[in-house]
Protein backbone atom coordinates (compact mmCIF):
# COMPACT_ATOMS: atom_id res chain seq x y z
CA UNK A 1 0.00 0.00 0.00
CA UNK A 2 1.44 3.60 -0.82
CA UNK A 3 0.86 5.98 1.60
CA UNK A 4 0.90 9.69 1.45
CA UNK A 5 2.15 12.05 4.16
CA UNK A 6 2.00 15.79 5.34
CA UNK A 7 4.56 16.87 7.55
CA UNK A 8 5.26 20.17 9.20
CA UNK A 9 8.99 20.47 10.70
CA UNK A 10 11.26 22.98 11.88
CA UNK A 11 14.46 23.43 9.90
CA UNK A 12 16.56 25.11 12.29
CA UNK A 13 18.06 22.00 13.54
CA UNK A 14 18.68 19.94 10.24
CA UNK A 15 20.85 19.64 7.27
CA UNK A 16 17.09 19.87 5.19
CA UNK A 17 14.91 17.34 4.10
CA UNK A 18 17.39 14.87 1.75
CA UNK A 19 19.56 12.20 3.87
CA UNK A 20 23.26 13.54 3.54
CA UNK A 21 26.55 12.25 4.58
CA UNK A 22 27.12 15.15 7.08
CA UNK A 23 24.43 15.94 8.71
CA UNK A 24 20.89 14.97 10.40
CA UNK A 25 18.44 15.08 8.36
CA UNK A 26 14.34 15.15 8.47
CA UNK A 27 14.30 12.47 5.56
CA UNK A 28 16.63 10.31 8.09
CA UNK A 29 14.17 10.93 10.78
CA UNK A 30 11.15 9.61 9.36
CA UNK A 31 12.35 7.07 7.72
CA UNK A 32 13.95 5.91 11.28
CA UNK A 33 10.81 6.44 13.02
CA UNK A 34 8.87 4.58 10.25
CA UNK A 35 11.23 1.62 10.26
CA UNK A 36 10.67 1.57 14.45
CA UNK A 37 7.48 1.52 13.88
CA UNK A 38 6.64 -0.80 10.77
CA UNK A 39 9.94 -2.92 11.78
CA UNK A 40 10.45 -2.45 7.82
CA UNK A 41 13.48 -0.61 5.64
CA UNK A 42 11.40 1.98 4.53
CA UNK A 43 12.16 4.81 1.89
CA UNK A 44 10.49 7.88 2.13
CA UNK A 45 10.20 10.26 -0.95
CA UNK A 46 8.97 14.15 -0.86
CA UNK A 47 8.21 16.56 -3.01
CA UNK A 48 11.02 17.75 -2.68
CA UNK A 49 14.43 18.58 -0.82
CA UNK A 50 14.58 21.61 1.25
CA UNK A 51 17.52 23.39 2.10
CA UNK A 52 19.28 23.63 5.71
CA UNK A 53 17.37 25.63 7.92
CA UNK A 54 14.30 26.05 5.95
CA UNK A 55 10.84 24.99 7.85
CA UNK A 56 8.02 23.00 6.56
CA UNK A 57 4.34 24.10 7.41
CA UNK A 58 3.10 21.27 4.61
CA UNK A 59 5.57 19.22 2.85
CA UNK A 60 3.98 16.32 1.07
CA UNK A 61 5.82 12.83 1.02
CA UNK A 62 4.55 8.80 0.07
CA UNK A 63 6.11 5.31 1.39
CA UNK A 64 4.89 2.07 0.39
CA UNK A 65 4.72 -0.50 3.45
CA UNK A 66 2.43 -3.50 4.96
CA UNK A 67 1.45 -2.83 8.16
CA UNK A 68 -2.72 -2.97 9.95
CA UNK A 69 -2.12 0.53 11.35
CA UNK A 70 -5.24 2.45 10.08
CA UNK A 71 -3.95 5.46 8.37
CA UNK A 72 -5.40 8.02 10.50
CA UNK A 73 -3.85 6.54 13.66
CA UNK A 74 -0.49 6.32 11.91
CA UNK A 75 0.03 9.67 12.44
CA UNK A 76 -0.20 9.48 16.47
CA UNK A 77 2.16 6.52 16.02
CA UNK A 78 4.98 8.45 14.53
CA UNK A 79 4.55 11.39 16.30
CA UNK A 80 5.97 9.51 19.79
CA UNK A 81 8.88 8.27 17.70
CA UNK A 82 10.22 11.10 16.19
CA UNK A 83 11.71 14.84 17.53
CA UNK A 84 9.72 17.58 18.82
CA UNK A 85 10.22 19.30 15.77
CA UNK A 86 9.14 16.82 13.22
CA UNK A 87 5.25 16.24 12.97
CA UNK A 88 3.29 13.64 11.06
CA UNK A 89 0.11 16.03 10.09
CA UNK A 90 -1.76 13.59 8.43
CA UNK A 91 -1.78 10.33 6.53
CA UNK A 92 -3.98 8.85 4.39
CA UNK A 93 -3.81 5.56 1.47
CA UNK A 94 -3.26 6.63 -1.96
CA UNK A 95 -2.33 5.13 -5.43
CA UNK A 96 0.29 3.21 -6.50
CA UNK A 97 0.85 5.86 -9.22
CA UNK A 98 0.87 8.67 -6.89
CA UNK A 99 4.01 10.27 -6.19
CA UNK A 100 5.09 12.90 -4.23
CA UNK A 101 7.62 14.56 -6.77
CA UNK A 102 6.51 13.55 -9.95
CA UNK A 103 2.84 14.47 -9.25
CA UNK A 104 3.42 17.88 -7.49
CA UNK A 105 1.48 20.37 -9.71
CA UNK A 106 1.56 23.35 -7.75
CA UNK A 107 4.30 24.56 -4.60
CA UNK A 108 3.46 27.13 -2.30
CA UNK A 109 6.17 28.87 -0.30
CA UNK A 110 5.91 31.52 2.27
CA UNK A 111 9.12 34.10 3.04
CA UNK A 112 8.56 35.90 6.26
CA UNK A 113 10.55 39.21 7.67
CA UNK A 114 9.58 41.83 9.80
CA UNK A 115 10.40 45.69 10.41
CA UNK A 116 12.40 46.43 13.41
CA UNK A 117 15.63 48.34 14.87
CA UNK A 118 16.21 45.78 16.80
CA UNK A 119 16.20 41.84 16.59
CA UNK A 120 13.00 40.11 17.91
CA UNK A 121 14.40 36.86 20.03
CA UNK A 122 10.35 35.87 20.05
CA UNK A 123 11.25 35.15 16.68
CA UNK A 124 14.30 34.17 16.12
CA UNK A 125 14.76 31.50 13.68
CA UNK A 126 11.20 31.83 11.95
CA UNK A 127 11.70 35.28 10.67
CA UNK A 128 14.41 37.67 9.51
CA UNK A 129 14.63 41.15 10.59
CA UNK A 130 14.56 44.53 8.11
CA UNK A 131 15.42 48.05 9.52
CA UNK A 132 12.84 50.29 8.49
CA UNK A 133 12.20 52.43 6.76
CA UNK A 134 10.23 50.09 4.02
CA UNK A 135 7.72 50.47 1.58
CA UNK A 136 5.44 47.51 1.28
CA UNK A 137 3.32 48.60 -1.63
CA UNK A 138 7.23 48.98 -3.32
CA UNK A 139 7.24 45.93 -2.43
CA UNK A 140 4.15 44.39 -3.59
CA UNK A 141 4.59 46.29 -6.97
CA UNK A 142 7.98 44.26 -7.21
CA UNK A 143 6.41 41.25 -6.69
CA UNK A 144 3.67 41.79 -9.11
CA UNK A 145 6.52 41.90 -12.15
CA UNK A 146 7.78 37.62 -11.29
CA UNK A 147 4.09 36.58 -12.11
CA UNK A 148 3.71 34.36 -15.31
CA UNK A 149 6.65 32.07 -17.46
CA UNK A 150 10.16 33.31 -17.03
CA UNK A 151 13.82 32.10 -17.22
CA UNK A 152 14.62 32.96 -13.34
CA UNK A 153 18.33 32.17 -14.42
CA UNK A 154 19.07 35.51 -12.42
CA UNK A 155 16.99 34.06 -9.43
CA UNK A 156 18.99 30.92 -9.30
CA UNK A 157 22.15 30.53 -7.06
CA UNK A 158 25.34 29.94 -9.17
CA UNK A 159 26.61 26.47 -9.34
CA UNK A 160 22.99 25.02 -9.95
CA UNK A 161 23.64 22.15 -12.42
CA UNK A 162 19.94 22.73 -13.30
CA UNK A 163 19.83 23.31 -17.21
CA UNK A 164 16.18 24.29 -17.80
CA UNK A 165 15.77 27.24 -15.92
CA UNK A 166 12.31 28.21 -16.77
CA UNK A 167 9.62 28.23 -14.25
CA UNK A 168 5.85 29.66 -13.98
CA UNK A 169 4.67 31.74 -10.88
CA UNK A 170 1.11 31.44 -10.44
CA UNK A 171 0.33 33.54 -7.68
CA UNK A 172 2.86 36.07 -5.53
CA UNK A 173 1.46 38.24 -2.42
CA UNK A 174 3.25 40.33 -0.46
CA UNK A 175 0.70 41.06 2.87
CA UNK A 176 1.27 43.28 5.66
CA UNK A 177 0.08 42.64 9.36
CA UNK A 178 1.79 45.01 11.92
CA UNK A 179 5.56 44.88 11.58
CA UNK A 180 5.37 41.74 9.89
CA UNK A 181 5.39 41.34 6.34
CA UNK A 182 4.31 37.94 4.10
CA UNK A 183 6.07 37.16 0.93
CA UNK A 184 4.20 34.12 -0.62
CA UNK A 185 5.24 32.56 -3.75
CA UNK A 186 3.05 29.60 -5.70
CA UNK A 187 4.61 27.94 -8.89
CA UNK A 188 4.74 25.04 -10.69
CA UNK A 189 8.60 24.49 -9.60
CA UNK A 190 11.35 26.30 -8.32
CA UNK A 191 15.25 26.70 -8.63
CA UNK A 192 17.98 26.35 -5.88
CA UNK A 193 17.40 29.18 -3.89
CA UNK A 194 14.79 31.23 -6.24
CA UNK A 195 12.26 32.50 -3.45
CA UNK A 196 15.36 33.46 -0.84
CA UNK A 197 16.59 35.49 -3.83
CA UNK A 198 12.86 36.83 -5.11
CA UNK A 199 12.41 37.26 -1.44
CA UNK A 200 15.45 39.06 -1.28
CA UNK A 201 15.16 41.27 -4.29
CA UNK A 202 11.86 42.68 -2.85
CA UNK A 203 12.99 43.35 0.04
CA UNK A 204 15.33 45.91 -1.54
CA UNK A 205 12.47 47.02 -3.35
CA UNK A 206 10.88 47.89 -0.40
CA UNK A 207 14.25 49.14 1.14
CA UNK A 208 14.38 51.58 -2.17
CA UNK A 209 17.27 49.53 -3.09
CA UNK A 210 16.05 49.13 -6.44
CA UNK A 211 12.70 50.35 -8.04
CA UNK A 212 10.24 47.92 -8.56
CA UNK A 213 9.83 48.49 -12.09
CA UNK A 214 13.19 47.14 -12.57
CA UNK A 215 12.28 43.66 -11.93
CA UNK A 216 11.60 43.07 -15.76
CA UNK A 217 14.86 44.25 -16.44
CA UNK A 218 16.70 41.75 -13.64
CA UNK A 219 14.68 38.99 -14.78
CA UNK A 220 15.37 39.30 -18.60
CA UNK A 221 19.34 39.87 -17.80
CA UNK A 222 19.71 36.29 -16.43
CA UNK A 223 22.39 37.87 -14.57
CA UNK A 224 22.35 36.12 -10.78
CA UNK A 225 24.42 39.34 -9.98
CA UNK A 226 21.67 41.92 -10.60
CA UNK A 227 18.83 40.19 -8.38
CA UNK A 228 18.73 40.52 -4.77
CA UNK A 229 20.70 38.76 -1.96
CA UNK A 230 19.73 35.27 -1.05
CA UNK A 231 17.68 35.76 2.84
CA UNK A 232 18.35 33.55 5.08
CA UNK A 233 16.76 30.61 5.05
CA UNK A 234 15.39 30.35 8.51
CA UNK A 235 12.02 32.70 6.98
CA UNK A 236 11.41 30.12 4.69
CA UNK A 237 8.66 28.12 4.91
CA UNK A 238 7.58 25.42 2.10
CA UNK A 239 3.83 25.81 3.08
CA UNK A 240 1.98 23.62 0.87
CA UNK A 241 2.06 21.37 -1.89
CA UNK A 242 -0.84 20.74 -4.59
CA UNK A 243 -1.73 17.84 -6.65
CA UNK A 244 -4.50 17.13 -9.66
CA UNK A 245 -6.67 14.17 -9.53
CA UNK A 246 -5.05 12.24 -5.97
CA UNK B 1 22.81 58.25 36.00
CA UNK B 2 20.47 55.73 36.54
CA UNK B 3 19.08 54.01 32.85
CA UNK B 4 15.85 52.05 32.35
CA UNK B 5 15.89 49.36 29.86
CA UNK B 6 13.20 47.21 28.16
CA UNK B 7 13.88 43.68 27.07
CA UNK B 8 12.67 40.97 25.35
CA UNK B 9 14.31 37.44 25.49
CA UNK B 10 13.18 34.04 24.38
CA UNK B 11 13.51 32.03 27.97
CA UNK B 12 14.22 28.63 26.51
CA UNK B 13 17.83 28.48 27.32
CA UNK B 14 17.31 29.90 30.77
CA UNK B 15 16.93 29.43 34.41
CA UNK B 16 14.57 32.43 34.14
CA UNK B 17 15.65 36.22 34.72
CA UNK B 18 17.00 36.26 38.28
CA UNK B 19 20.77 34.86 38.87
CA UNK B 20 21.27 31.19 39.95
CA UNK B 21 24.34 28.86 41.17
CA UNK B 22 23.46 26.30 38.59
CA UNK B 23 21.91 27.76 35.51
CA UNK B 24 22.58 30.46 33.46
CA UNK B 25 19.82 33.46 33.59
CA UNK B 26 19.03 36.47 31.60
CA UNK B 27 20.20 38.52 34.46
CA UNK B 28 23.62 37.39 33.80
CA UNK B 29 23.96 37.68 30.57
CA UNK B 30 22.77 41.39 30.86
CA UNK B 31 25.45 42.44 33.48
CA UNK B 32 28.34 40.81 31.49
CA UNK B 33 27.29 42.95 28.69
CA UNK B 34 27.00 45.80 30.82
CA UNK B 35 30.31 45.27 32.13
CA UNK B 36 31.96 44.12 28.99
CA UNK B 37 30.91 47.69 27.22
CA UNK B 38 30.94 49.98 30.44
CA UNK B 39 34.63 48.68 32.10
CA UNK B 40 32.55 48.48 35.25
CA UNK B 41 30.51 45.57 37.83
CA UNK B 42 26.98 46.54 37.22
CA UNK B 43 23.84 45.51 39.02
CA UNK B 44 20.83 45.31 36.91
CA UNK B 45 17.22 44.70 38.52
CA UNK B 46 14.20 43.90 36.63
CA UNK B 47 10.60 44.12 37.40
CA UNK B 48 10.45 40.83 38.76
CA UNK B 49 11.81 37.38 38.23
CA UNK B 50 10.76 35.49 35.56
CA UNK B 51 10.56 31.55 35.73
CA UNK B 52 12.99 29.11 33.83
CA UNK B 53 11.29 29.19 30.12
CA UNK B 54 9.19 32.02 30.52
CA UNK B 55 9.80 34.23 27.35
CA UNK B 56 9.45 37.86 27.89
CA UNK B 57 8.23 40.60 25.34
CA UNK B 58 8.74 43.73 27.75
CA UNK B 59 10.61 43.14 30.68
CA UNK B 60 11.83 46.57 32.51
CA UNK B 61 15.03 46.84 34.66
CA UNK B 62 16.68 49.30 35.92
CA UNK B 63 20.75 50.27 36.85
CA UNK B 64 23.14 52.66 37.70
CA UNK B 65 26.21 53.92 35.32
CA UNK B 66 28.13 56.43 34.70
CA UNK B 67 28.94 56.63 30.60
CA UNK B 68 29.07 59.11 27.44
CA UNK B 69 27.27 56.83 25.67
CA UNK B 70 23.92 58.57 25.04
CA UNK B 71 20.99 56.30 26.12
CA UNK B 72 19.24 55.72 22.85
CA UNK B 73 22.49 54.22 21.47
CA UNK B 74 23.04 51.92 24.56
CA UNK B 75 20.25 49.22 22.98
CA UNK B 76 22.59 48.65 19.59
CA UNK B 77 26.25 48.59 21.85
CA UNK B 78 24.84 45.81 24.11
CA UNK B 79 22.82 43.82 21.64
CA UNK B 80 25.97 43.68 19.63
CA UNK B 81 27.03 41.94 23.11
CA UNK B 82 24.38 39.91 24.07
CA UNK B 83 22.93 36.48 22.64
CA UNK B 84 20.47 36.16 19.52
CA UNK B 85 17.85 35.15 22.68
CA UNK B 86 18.60 38.69 24.83
CA UNK B 87 17.47 41.74 23.34
CA UNK B 88 17.38 45.20 24.80
CA UNK B 89 14.76 47.09 23.27
CA UNK B 90 14.81 50.47 24.59
CA UNK B 91 16.86 52.25 26.70
CA UNK B 92 16.15 55.70 28.85
CA UNK B 93 17.90 57.69 31.35
CA UNK B 94 15.30 57.93 34.53
CA UNK B 95 14.83 59.71 37.44
CA UNK B 96 16.82 57.96 40.53
CA UNK B 97 14.04 57.05 42.84
CA UNK B 98 12.66 54.76 39.86
CA UNK B 99 13.12 51.20 40.82
CA UNK B 100 11.83 48.60 37.94
CA UNK B 101 10.82 46.47 40.64
CA UNK B 102 9.53 48.89 43.69
CA UNK B 103 7.74 51.43 41.23
CA UNK B 104 5.94 49.01 39.05
CA UNK B 105 1.92 49.35 39.13
CA UNK B 106 0.93 46.67 36.55
CA UNK B 107 2.03 43.97 34.99
CA UNK B 108 0.56 42.26 31.82
CA UNK B 109 1.21 38.46 31.47
CA UNK B 110 0.14 36.72 28.32
CA UNK B 111 -0.18 32.96 27.93
CA UNK B 112 -0.45 31.26 24.64
CA UNK B 113 -2.01 28.29 23.38
CA UNK B 114 -3.31 26.81 20.05
CA UNK B 115 -6.07 24.01 19.21
CA UNK B 116 -4.55 20.96 17.64
CA UNK B 117 -4.58 16.98 17.18
CA UNK B 118 -0.79 16.99 16.65
CA UNK B 119 1.95 19.37 18.33
CA UNK B 120 3.05 22.05 15.80
CA UNK B 121 6.79 22.37 15.13
CA UNK B 122 6.66 25.39 14.21
CA UNK B 123 5.50 26.50 17.77
CA UNK B 124 7.57 25.00 18.95
CA UNK B 125 8.49 26.07 22.95
CA UNK B 126 6.64 29.52 22.06
CA UNK B 127 3.22 28.32 23.01
CA UNK B 128 1.04 24.99 24.28
CA UNK B 129 -0.69 22.55 22.23
CA UNK B 130 -4.45 22.04 23.57
CA UNK B 131 -6.41 19.25 21.71
CA UNK B 132 -10.39 20.08 20.68
CA UNK B 133 -12.82 20.05 21.68
CA UNK B 134 -12.22 23.59 23.06
CA UNK B 135 -15.35 26.07 24.21
CA UNK B 136 -13.44 29.55 24.14
CA UNK B 137 -16.49 30.81 24.68
CA UNK B 138 -16.37 28.72 28.34
CA UNK B 139 -12.58 29.69 29.00
CA UNK B 140 -13.68 33.22 28.66
CA UNK B 141 -16.64 32.90 31.16
CA UNK B 142 -13.99 31.61 33.47
CA UNK B 143 -11.77 34.26 33.24
CA UNK B 144 -14.09 36.60 33.80
CA UNK B 145 -14.23 35.26 37.41
CA UNK B 146 -10.58 36.01 38.43
CA UNK B 147 -11.29 39.83 37.96
CA UNK B 148 -10.86 42.27 40.82
CA UNK B 149 -9.19 41.65 44.24
CA UNK B 150 -9.30 38.02 45.91
CA UNK B 151 -6.65 35.98 47.71
CA UNK B 152 -5.24 34.02 44.86
CA UNK B 153 -4.18 31.56 48.12
CA UNK B 154 -5.64 28.10 45.42
CA UNK B 155 -3.32 29.63 42.31
CA UNK B 156 -0.14 29.80 44.10
CA UNK B 157 2.34 26.85 43.84
CA UNK B 158 2.81 24.98 47.06
CA UNK B 159 5.59 25.82 48.67
CA UNK B 160 5.97 29.81 48.06
CA UNK B 161 6.90 31.62 51.02
CA UNK B 162 4.69 34.63 50.40
CA UNK B 163 2.48 34.96 53.42
CA UNK B 164 0.16 38.06 51.30
CA UNK B 165 -2.30 36.10 48.97
CA UNK B 166 -4.11 38.93 48.00
CA UNK B 167 -3.54 40.25 44.34
CA UNK B 168 -5.82 42.29 42.48
CA UNK B 169 -6.65 41.69 38.32
CA UNK B 170 -7.47 44.42 36.74
CA UNK B 171 -8.00 42.94 33.20
CA UNK B 172 -8.26 39.70 31.60
CA UNK B 173 -9.38 38.63 27.94
CA UNK B 174 -9.03 35.05 26.50
CA UNK B 175 -9.23 35.35 22.47
CA UNK B 176 -9.44 33.51 19.79
CA UNK B 177 -7.77 33.98 16.35
CA UNK B 178 -7.62 30.49 14.29
CA UNK B 179 -6.79 28.00 16.36
CA UNK B 180 -4.76 30.22 18.55
CA UNK B 181 -5.92 31.09 21.84
CA UNK B 182 -4.42 34.30 24.04
CA UNK B 183 -4.94 34.56 27.94
CA UNK B 184 -4.14 37.91 28.59
CA UNK B 185 -3.80 38.85 32.48
CA UNK B 186 -3.41 42.31 33.45
CA UNK B 187 -2.96 42.71 37.86
CA UNK B 188 -0.52 44.67 40.41
CA UNK B 189 1.54 41.15 41.02
CA UNK B 190 1.34 37.54 41.12
CA UNK B 191 1.96 35.26 42.65
CA UNK B 192 4.53 32.14 42.04
CA UNK B 193 3.11 30.04 38.87
CA UNK B 194 -0.05 32.03 39.42
CA UNK B 195 -1.08 33.05 35.75
CA UNK B 196 0.38 29.41 34.78
CA UNK B 197 -2.34 27.93 37.14
CA UNK B 198 -5.09 30.08 35.94
CA UNK B 199 -4.30 29.41 32.48
CA UNK B 200 -4.51 25.68 33.64
CA UNK B 201 -8.01 26.33 34.79
CA UNK B 202 -9.35 28.55 32.17
CA UNK B 203 -7.99 25.34 29.85
CA UNK B 204 -10.21 22.98 31.95
CA UNK B 205 -13.33 25.09 31.68
CA UNK B 206 -12.90 25.24 27.96
CA UNK B 207 -12.27 21.64 28.11
CA UNK B 208 -15.61 20.90 30.21
CA UNK B 209 -13.55 19.64 32.39
CA UNK B 210 -14.75 22.74 34.93
CA UNK B 211 -17.67 24.98 34.92
CA UNK B 212 -16.77 28.17 33.93
CA UNK B 213 -19.44 28.99 37.48
CA UNK B 214 -17.01 26.86 39.41
CA UNK B 215 -14.12 29.48 39.36
CA UNK B 216 -15.17 31.56 42.73
CA UNK B 217 -15.44 28.65 44.70
CA UNK B 218 -12.27 27.35 43.57
CA UNK B 219 -10.29 31.06 44.64
CA UNK B 220 -12.46 31.16 48.43
CA UNK B 221 -11.46 27.29 48.54
CA UNK B 222 -7.77 28.52 48.73
CA UNK B 223 -7.36 24.90 47.63
CA UNK B 224 -4.58 24.40 45.26
CA UNK B 225 -6.14 21.02 44.26
CA UNK B 226 -8.69 22.35 43.10
CA UNK B 227 -7.80 24.90 40.58
CA UNK B 228 -6.10 23.55 37.36
CA UNK B 229 -2.65 22.37 36.69
CA UNK B 230 0.29 24.70 36.01
CA UNK B 231 0.69 24.99 32.29
CA UNK B 232 3.86 24.64 31.03
CA UNK B 233 6.39 28.17 31.05
CA UNK B 234 6.96 27.68 27.48
CA UNK B 235 3.63 29.31 27.03
CA UNK B 236 3.76 32.38 28.89
CA UNK B 237 4.82 35.63 28.56
CA UNK B 238 5.70 38.55 30.47
CA UNK B 239 4.25 41.04 27.81
CA UNK B 240 4.30 44.49 29.87
CA UNK B 241 5.07 46.48 32.82
CA UNK B 242 3.79 49.72 33.42
CA UNK B 243 4.75 52.64 36.14
CA UNK B 244 2.88 55.52 37.10
CA UNK B 245 4.86 59.21 36.96
CA UNK B 246 7.84 57.77 35.54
Amino acid sequence: MRYRITLSYLGTEYCGWQRQKNGVSVQQKVEEALEKLLGQKIDVQASGRTDAGVHAAGQVAHFDAETSIPSDKLPFALNTLLPDDVRVRDCEETSADFHARFSAKRKTYVYKIYLARHSDPLRLGRAVMVTPPFDAEKARQAAEYFKGRHDFKAFCSTGSRVKDTEREIYDISVTQNGDEITLSVTGNGFLYNMVRIIAGTVVYAGKGKIAAEAVPDIINSGDRKKAGKTMPACGLYLYSVEYDGF
